[in-house]
């Protein structure tokens, strides 16, 4: 099997743009609160939840993955967003791809920073959570509400995602 | 000044009931997915946003307190719950009060354990973002939208709070 490869990078604000948000402080708060012992960085998130679906919040537990990774399996949610929120300061593996005629197409692989969550934005083809050591928990930020709001695609032919050196 | 003290305890879920969700897995996840790799506790937070608001994440970073801490203030926010999500295992300091008559009565404080998240429901006074140590980073799911949606009581006398021992 001759397995394609592709390399994970630190996360970057423009190559990750297309498809979603990255929940970070930005250089200057937008605002101060609390006597100035806080500071707020505004509605970071394009949260979108169509067909009568509403924001809520879950956790994911997830296990922890390493390098190399086999992707082997895309998802989608055309129904709403989805945000993951680490509850922790290890960094994680995102995946996300170009949809190519309702497949996934050319993908890319990041990691995140510690303490940067980060946001699909709808019906974007993405990985599944992969933490890159224990604990694997997240808050999300997804669509509750009914109808069918999960895409999958199995590679036939998985690709290995390899980290940067 | 005669200070009233009060302590803070663990993070109690009966007593903490009336004032918000706690969002902490559960002893069973509702649902397994991702090819039995994660678990998925599902809607964890009653999230209320009235008068045309709509739920936005954003980030608050707020600077460290300490024991005793002392309370001036209370805040409520009519118009939209407010969830805290650390972005790091650290505790943080909760204080929630009964509503007398418009002003904050009866208080109560907690701490958090780690990794634990929670959601002020609607209009229920609290006190400001109080992590007990640095990094003070946490996601806030609450109200995007236009209108008075913040109500602060200061106290003529301050309330001190301890650990408990």
């Amino acid at each position: 099997m001759s397995a394609r490869t592709i390399t994970a990078r630190p996360l970057d604000a423009t190559a990750f743009a297309p498809f979603g948000d990255i929940i970070d402080i930005r250089p200057q708060p937008d605002k101060i609160i609390n006597q100035g012992k806080c500071a707020r960085y505004h509605d970071l998130a394009g949260l979108d939840f169509t067909k009568g679906g509403k924001a809520g919040i879950s956790l994911f537990d997830a296990e922890a993955r390493s390098f190399p990774y086999r992707l082997e399996l895309m998802e989608r949610h055309p129904l709403g967003s989805q945000a993951f929120l680490p509850l922790h300061e290890q960094p994680f593996l995102v995946i996300v791809a170009e949809d190519n005629n309702g497949k996934p197409g050319q993908t890319q692989a990041f990691i995140t920073p510690p303490s940067v969550g980060i946001n699909y934005h709808r019906n974007i083809w993405h990985g599944v959570l992969t933490p890159l050591s224990a604990p694997g928990l997240f808050a999300v930020v997804d669509r509750i509400g009914g109808g069918k709001n999960l895409e999958e695609f199995w590679f036939e032919e998985e690709i290995i995602i390899e980290k940067d050196r």
